[in-house]
């Protein structure tokens, strides 16, 4: 074994997350959802690994998974490394897995090389990011930031089982979860690295990204009416074809959204009804997700979007009604912790591509608590939520090797 | 009673479709299909108001009710006068029926005034326009214009009933259903009064038009092929966004038919797949219905149509395929036919609007044999295939007028 090798990061990383995806609700998939047996498991191993790695380990009152190594002052504030450990249904290996078990991996590393940290480090696993069984996302780190709100406890997966009784099955207290929220001045910031989800950084050729903010999102459900007809007998110009309106909304979302970097707009649902052949839409009822890393970049969009659709609905004779069904700002990434990042990055031999998280990530929860920053790795292709969720060795080392460098300088400085 | 009363043609009219609104399959609906008992009351009550017109009447082989006046020579060429007696579900009272009972009362009325016929005047109450048992429209005037092939006799319906079956039950026999063809020259031309079941007479504000042509349509089936993603984490330019394709095809059709009378393009059917609001949709299948009173028209449209499809494609990125689900070229009417309802029309005093009918009509299977006039009917807000569809006394009376003045011009002529 070389020098070269022995230093290698990545095979014990990608090693541990062929681990933790054995450890599935499916055979052949990969589902992990919160407050599982699986999730129990994939917690219990990943505090092992913690302590092999030289931390203190626990499972907190919601289900996290919380590693930490002291600084000089015992219970002093810590800069959070953090990712989540559950996943969608039929699932790829490195969204969120990835993050965490990077992270410990650059603990060990710092440890074996014995280095002086001038503050305590922690990294966390989430018990919930995703949302999969309660179709709520972030429980795991809105509890950690301590702004999870108690009506969580009556939310109910499909089979009709509340966040309550599951936090009981799997062996926590409800009552005793707000026992997970970090005390104010705790966390001196927290540093997160995901793969894209996106293509821009294959697109760029990079294996790495700075993430500038994670974009804040709103949520539309829009319906245009106007008037069925038979496709024979009624004129073009006397319709009033919600689907042509539609279209026409379709295509100016687009029009707007394309020209600035970070905002994107998307129609990802539609339906036409009645929905035949030979009848001209009456009715169209779609979605659109509008998302930007600047809150007034997207709300700009957002009232240019507005008129649009009025104008559009007015010159068709169709009527217009909008609902926001979602709405969350930007959680932007701090300027002083990016820069970090940026020389860690610059000191692995990249170039610091900076791009918005248009995805949502633990780091949205942890924002109004401390400082946060993000490490993008490429994967390929940009899919994601998938089993061809795939990041490449070489990419997970170049990954892993920043977020180290990173720490060495953080602790240096 | 007055002369004026007595003259009247619209009150017996409405009369009697109040009369066969009330045989229907549904209580509270009507719905009249091919081949059903309330299909053969129709049929009997319709013969009954043809012999008390004066008239021969008799149900053929596949069951259309045909009511004859001889001419000068007995069994000579005659001119008929129809519409179809069946219905969609939950139909409407005039769609059909009113060009039948209209047929029937201008008979009447001018055996009532002892006009000597130079030819026999024919009234046919078709079985099946309507194709909604055994999804094949105009089953009657195919089979009286000898056209209607033999595949037809193993069509199901929704039970599995074939047509051969069903005609056996209402006492039909399968293989004699040719014997409803009639002979190459018996037929001088087809005169249909129909109501309009479009907006355009509404608009004009005129009860009647004279329809230039049953327009050909040519539907299509269409899916485009992208690439799904990820709503927040694929910028606008790295998308292959089918919906947003679609959109561009939607608003192409609309703008290549607009320009042109009489041309119209429908998208009706529209579905986005994977079909979620944060995913871009990655294929996209939609319908177009295109029709025009002209088939080079229509086929012109079409080949424009093909190449914006195409580029649209091509400039997203997207793979387009199209399949022709439906042909059928157009009917037109024939110019001295149509002179003779506008002499008609001018007569009663209108201006004679001309107009396509972008509907399929029983004259569509008629065209091939004879030449073939439509006389349209003002019906409010252009709704059909519906209960709220609605035709004003007043308005029959017009287009009854009309009908009775022709006749008298043709038997004159």
């Amino acid at each position: 074994m070389t020098d070269t090798n022995r230093d290698a990061l990545a095979p014990r990383i990608t090693a541990r997350l062929d681990a933790l995806a054995s450890i599935s609700a499916e055979d052949g998939a990969i589902t992990r959802v919160y407050l599982s047996p699986e999730q129990a498991r994939a917690s219990a191993l990943v505090a092992g690994w913690m302590r092999e790695a030289g931390m203190a380990a626990r499972i907190d009152a919601v289900g996290n998974v919380v590693g930490r190594v002291e600084g000089p002052v015992p219970g002093g504030p810590a800069l959070v490394i953090g990712s989540h450990l559950d996943t969608v249904r039929d699932a790829g290996r490195f969204d969120g897995p990835l993050g965490v078990v990077a992270g410990i991996a650059c603990v060990e590393a710092l440890m074996r090389e014995g280095a002086a940290l001038p503050f305590a480090i922690e990294v966390v696993g989430f018990a919930d990011e995703e949302g999969t069984r309660f179709a709520s996302t972030l429980i795991g780190s809105r509890a950690f930031a301590g702004s999870l709100t108690t009506d969580i406890l009556t939310r109910t997966d499909p089979d009709g089982i509340t966040v309550a009784e599951a936090l009981r099955a799997a062996g926590f207290d409800p009552a005793r979860i707000g026992e997970a929220a970090r005390p104010a001045g705790s966390i001196l910031g927290y540093l997160e690295l995901h793969i894209e989800q996106g293509p821009a950084l294959e697109r760029a050729d990079l294996p790495v990204g700075l993430v500038t903010a994670i974009s804040g999102a709103t949520r539309l459900a829009l319906t245009l009416t106007g008037e069925a007809g038979h496709a024979g007998t009624v004129a073009m110009d006397a319709r009033r074809d919600a689907l042509a309106g539609a279209a026409a909304c379709i295509l100016a979302v687009e029009a707007r959204c394309r020209p600035e970097p970070g905002l994107v707009g998307t129609v990802g649902t539609l339906t036409a009804a009645p929905g035949a052949g030979n009848v001209i839409p009456g009715r169209v009822r779609f979605s659109l997700d509008l998302r930007a890393p600047d809150d007034r970049q997207r709300r700009a969009a957002l009232a240019d979007l507005d008129i649009a659709f009025a104008e559009i609905a007015a010159a068709r004779g169709l009527s217009l009604d909008r609902v926001v069904t979602h709405e969350a700002g930007s959680a932007p990434c701090d300027p002083a912790l990016m820069a970090h990042l940026a020389e860690g990055i610059a000191a692995e031999g990249y170039p610091a591509l900076r791009l918005p998280s248009g995805a949502g990530h633990d780091g949205m929860a942890i924002a109004p608590i401390a400082p946060i920053a993000m490490l993008f790795v490429r994967c390929r292709g940009g899919i994601s939520h998938n089993p061809a969720e795939f990041a490449s060795q070489a990419d997970i080392e170049a990954g892993a090797r920043v977020l180290l460098a990173t720490l060495r300088r953080l602790a240096a400085a």
